[in-house]
């Protein structure tokens, strides 16, 4: 079920000249599309101070920016507020971490400038001339490569997720903002090497059962891969979004495995070890596993489970006036594909099958968007995700029913906002 | 028919430890993956410069760049020559262009500071809370719309390039790079509304056949664009990969007519103007026309034709050895899809099958590659793009046959480049 909204404009043979009164036609303009529905404003040839025709807006009296003065590219001075999400009371190496203002953005790519990054030991400025990936252990030929190596071999490119495992902290659930909430993820076209063919150079001895990749950053960064993983779709990325990686996200080298929670996709990559065991490292023991109730621990989860929020209306945001809103949010899952998004505009008691932007592509943000119109009274909108496995998104209740409350990794619960009266749009579980 | 490379390496087993040998392993290895070939090195317990391990290279020992040095990321400062190429003898505001270095790019996503720019009036600093789009002209109810309003309509986003239809000036074929040549080309992800939807809202007038849309910069650069292409897949675009668009890329809204010559897709949109005839503006008639041989102008060419080049190797780059190189680069088609691109390594006499990038998107850069041996000796390289409307790119003088010498735009030929028996990689066309 889709509703169709009633397009909202102001229009010329109106008899108020004043530019705020609006006026709501509804059904006839907008019945022929799907979705109409707009807010417009009466043409007013007085209207000097609007910037509009006949008259110039200040911008257009002079030749603007010179071509050069922007060698690589910035924002609009109006947009210097659409930067990284960091919060002031993180210990600044051991758990820092930098969101992307999802609420903000449009579309799957995230852009470069505002990728989440989560590291443990600071941002090292490494020189590619000197950065060197040794693979060795359970291999015929231990080797070495530079830089220049590994762009030798031949490239691919997809777009995917990374996401972080604790995002968000369930058992804190006050974020504001949908970035406070599930802002350590980002999505963007990457370009590298197949690992699998790097490994098949070096030649896997029979008894390679995981993989140990270090990064060289100053906390060395540790994790331990599945060879199964190593020899499906796993990259050794070097570019992101075109351009070589950022610094944040690992520059010049990174390890990107799907699906896998953010940390396996180390950063910095220097060095691949063949092994016939886990590392049982930092980074898969004390931290990124779940203790349950029962006192065991969930370690080695790797794929991240079906997920979706709404990002547009979001808390943080207001709805101005009634009428015609989108609803538009972003949906992923570490198994696969997207297959459907619902949407509730009555805290759950009934869903309506969202829009997917296409192409839906495998461990990528997803776009999903809904007409909907807001009667100006209170609601709860909330997002459902379902993936090709057919896994659903649970609520934060069933989540917590399994999990308990002992950890607070691998959040994947839906999440709720609540509109007020107002139009105030706040986190309904805070 | 594929080549199927043979893979070189220097691994332990070998005699010799100086770190430049190289052995080639022919075979074996890559024979079970079809473009399978890697360079690498010896594991050396005592190589202490490469800073492998046991060493640790200075970047491990101590913490990096603290959380929250850049709010709003930026490239690696070893990648500080990576920026738009813009030539010095070019006008500084009439002409001005800052070119994307193509050659220097991986995947099919431009980067946001990457971006081709190209303005006639410099770039206007708007304040998006003061610009306003005027939709008048004729339809049933003018209407002025702030940015405000736009967003309110029902969003889509879409991956499609635009390209300078000066891009390259084929009677100056003498640029050194592929970013010289056909860098006035990007890619991106736009977000924003349907155009439809919009004219929709206003009402069109039976007899209304074109529209004339206006940019607010110091050029007011003015375009006609057919109504049917306004109701098919053009739209108002707000952002570029998931931000805000850029400045130079018309900063807070643009026009975007997908597969059009770049001059239409206008920025800084402040004006529609529905008409019933064409404005015949400097930009489509004494600028952007293609002047016959016979005396004649071709004008309103509208859609860019299939193309395609090779960017790696390309022009200004050197191959170091003789052995593998992954042949890559990108093929474009403003009437869709492409199809399939063909890559001659002997100056056009006998072609080869690029594998494509998946998933192939219509009015999108498409990246193709194909695994390649070069033997050492000289070689001419180049591409041809073949688009779904089975439309073939042609070679250059195909296209001077037909077009003449008298105008520069609309250049689709294919692009050969020379490669020398040093390695050394040419403007075969220079």
């Amino acid at each position: 079920m889709t509703t169709k909204p009633a397009p909202t404009t102001r229009d010329l043979d109106s008899t108020d000249p004043s530019p705020s009164r609006r006026r709501f036609l509804h059904g006839a303009i907008a019945g022929s599309l799907a979705a109409g529905s707009v807010s417009g404003t009466a043409f007013a040839e007085d209207a000097a101070a609007n910037n509009i025709p006949p008259n110039i807006p200040e911008w257009m009296k002079a030749p603007g920016d010179a071509m050069g003065s922007q060698l690589y590219g910035a924002p609009s001075p109006f947009e210097k507020n659409l930067v990284k999400n960091i919060p002031k009371n993180l210990p600044q190496y051991i758990s820092a971490s930098g969101r992307t203002p999802l609420q903000d953005l449009d579309g799957i790519i995230t852009p470069n400038g505002l990728f989440y990054e989560r590291h443990h030991g600071g941002v090292p400025t490494i020189d590619p001339a000197q950065h060197r990936l040794m693979l060795h252990g359970l291999v015929e030929r231990p080797l070495i490569f530079t830089m220049e190596d590994i762009r030798r071999f031949p490239s691919e490119s997809r777009i995917h997720f990374i996401e972080c495992s604790g995002n968000p902290v369930y058992t804190k659930p006050y974020g504001k903002t949908a970035s406070d909430l599930v802002g350590l993820l980002s999505c963007a076209e990457w370009t590298g090497v197949p690992l699998k063919l790097v490994l098949q150079e070096a030649g896997l001895k029979p008894e390679a059962k995981w993989i140990v990749a270090e990064g060289a950053d100053a906390a060395a960064l540790t994790r331990s891969i599945p060879i199964e993983k190593c020899l499906d779709d796993a990259m050794l990325v070097y570019s992101q979004n075109g351009e070589r990686l950022r610094p944040q996200q690992g520059y010049p080298l990174r390890l990107l495995l799907p699906g896998f929670e953010g940390n396996m996709n180390v950063k910095w990559l220097r060095r691949l070890k063949v092994v016939n065991e886990p590392a049982y490292s930092r980074e898969e023991t004390s931290k990124y596993t779940d203790l349950m109730p029962d006192g065991t621990a969930r370690e080695f989860t790797f794929y991240m489970e079906a997920k979706s929020i709404i990002t547009r209306p979001s808390g943080g945001q207001r709805l101005t006036e009634k009428g015609f809103h989108e609803i538009s949010g972003i949906a992923w899952s570490g198994h696969g594909k997207i297959q459907r998004v619902d949407v509730s505009v009555d805290g759950g008691i009934t869903w309506q099958e969202a829009k997917l932007q296409t192409p839906v592509l495998t461990r990528a943000l997803t776009r999903f968007r809904l007409p909907w119109q807001w009667d100006g009274t209170p609601a709860t909108i909330v997002s459902r995700a379902t993936d090709e496995t057919g896994y659903v998104q649970p609520t934060l209740a069933e989540l917590i029913a399994v999990r308990g409350t002992n950890s607070f990794y691998h959040n994947n619960a839906m999440w709720p906002w609540k509109i007020d009266a107002t139009g105030e749009v706040s986190n309904a579980n805070a």
